[in-house]
């Protein structure tokens, strides 16, 4: 079957040819729809982000997922049904452990996963792949062309969720919020912030684009404020627009997770979602210490999500504007033509590569 | 009366003499029976953290008070009970506002609030003060030494709530926790985690004193591992003993709240109390910002308490070890020697100034 990865000590996506999985006692075989490429895909390409999976010499690529159940092998699955693959197992030669046992696997310290498609496990860049069904999350017929989204979805999911629980302690009613960042999670993090559902008023998102810009048009159809940081670096926001009860940055540069503090409104929470490489620089740690303390603020990080976390993304989806996805996502490609998804561009927001259609 | 203050531009607690408030309307008279010092009463004496009530030349000193209720004048107080004030109380000239009617004046922003001997209002090192019944905590007779560690306490008692709300989104089963600093904040927070009722097995407390100390001997027979930060810097502890999940941060150190990360084990928080003033130092920000995604670690800041925080910080004060306060409390002081009480020293560990027994 075709499969896109990335082989050892390379640094480019290629089309290969391996075997249709067996689907072991237990697992299912899943027919691949979609799956979208983001940033980590590109860390796994540099080879700076995930490992490869054991005895390998290349990573099939891909996290985020639609697929159909191909043959339930014996599962409860039913045949036909569209679903979305999470991303975490158990490290290979174990079955379970704690994180999995309590459905958050996104807890899960180093070493006590893998991540199928980014480290330690092939991804779902290819015609077929196998998982149990605990692994899948049943998803609308309607999600044939976007079900991939609920991966990306989810970890905002998740990101939201403990961004309320840390301000759960008092009355918190927040109506200000800015992304850091314009890219595919950011974009889909304010269409998030912008649902009827979500009590936030007042959104902004940053990014360095000059207009004409699709990624600005979407902020601006979504009803966000756009943020050029070259005009307003993150650490003005409050100035310059208005304090920010919630923060999410989805960068990765590192700069902004400081800026954040001062961006924040007082009881405020920001919320990292980025993984920067190394990199020292100098802070005023007097001052960014003493304004989180007496104006209550809250900084986390955030990775992957559980299986809630994408039942709720599931929900939110059903929720964004019917003209987003079409606007979001601005190329898909055949597995032949794959290596031209992971390529950047003027243009460019959500590429997938496509396998196959309902 | 006789009171404790400082005056305008003078950088030393002296006695005066001021006429005895006179209770307003729905307010109470209160007699003094003592008053701990703290760090933030030497920030105020220095000038770098309050500010004066309006039109005075001075500031009375003092927020961790416990007193008798002398003249009810009317309200539902009953005269002879002993109290422990808060220190928060809405700005001059207003009422009320949102923060103090929701019982959260922990969590007004500045320009919302004044606090008692801090900022903005006198504070409680003088034979008498008013105040109205609502700030003030009922506490038993057993607390007339004590009873002034109700406001410190309930402090960490707010730290803790914080610390476990952010933690709330999951299982979150912590066993290790670290205090940064001997002060007496930190050892406060110390035999708060050692009573029965808390989930913490191991503790530990980070100082730079040598032995024999008698901070190092109380974090000892609270049953804490003493860690000597001229031997382990906070971003060794992890490797060096184990990694926390629990990090309460008393030090005002600046470097210590970014430290805090590394001391941290995965999904564990950071409680930052310290206020420190401004400091540019270097920072591995890309390692930082990586860490705290990756393993999904919280960092919050918490300033003040509510009025339940005090009441939880009383039941606590009821399971320390008998022994604890005779040893903690190092300096009784008269009004007429308190500046002797502001002085530090071998051997000194919590002071108070005296104005009366019960």
């Amino acid at each position: 079957m075709k499969a896109i990865a990335v082989k050892t000590d390379e640094s480019r996506p290629q089309l290969i040819d391996v075997p249709v999985p067996e689907p072991k006692e237990g697992e299912a075989l899943l027919r691949t729809l979609r799956v979208g490429i983001d940033g980590t895909d590109h860390e796994v390409i540099r080879g700076n982000h995930g490992g490869f999976p054991e005895d390998d010499g290349y990573q099939i690529l891909g996290h985020e997922a639609v697929a159909v159940v191909e043959d339930s092998n014996g599962t409860a699955l039913e045949e036909g049904q569209l679903v979305v693959p999470t991303v975490r197992r158990p490290p290979a030669g174990t079955e379970t452990n704690r994180y999995f046992e309590r459905g958050e696997p996104d807890m899960a310290p180093e070493g006590h996963y893998v991540e199928r498609g980014i480290v330690g496990a092939h991804g779902y860049m290819s015609e077929f792949f196998t998982s149990k069904p605990e692994f899948l999350v049943n998803v609308p017929d309607s999600f044939a062309k976007f079900g991939f989204l609920v991966e990306p979805v989810s970890n905002s999911e998740k990101a939201f969720e403990h961004a309320y629980a840390s301000r759960s302690a008092f009355t918190w009613e927040p109506e200000s919020a800015v992304v850091l960042g314009n890219g595919p999670l950011g974009l889909l993090t304010l269409a998030m912030l912008e649902t009827s559902t979500s009590p936030f008023d007042r959104n902004y998102c940053l990014g360095r684009r000059d207009r004409p810009d699709p990624t600005v048009d979407i902020i601006e159809r979504l009803g966000g404020t756009y943020v050029d940081s070259r005009d307003t670096p993150v650490s003005e926001i409050a100035a310059v627009h208005e304090p920010m009860d919630f923060v999410y940055e989805a960068t990765g540069y590192a700069k902004h997770a400081f800026e954040t503090v001062d961006a924040l409104a007082p009881n405020g929470v920001g919320a990292l979602l980025g993984i920067p490489s190394d990199w020292e620089f100098e802070v005023d740690g007097g001052s960014l210490h003493r304004n989180l303390v007496l104006e209550n603020k809250a900084l986390f990080g955030s990775v992957n999500s559980n299986y809630e976390q994408y039942e709720a993304a599931i929900d939110r989806l059903k929720e964004f504007p019917e003209w987003f996805v079409d606007e979001f996502i601005t190329g898909v490609y055949s597995p032949e033509n794959a290596e031209a998804a992971f390529e950047d561009g003027d243009g460019v927001i959500k590429t997938v590569v496509e396998f196959d259609t309902r």
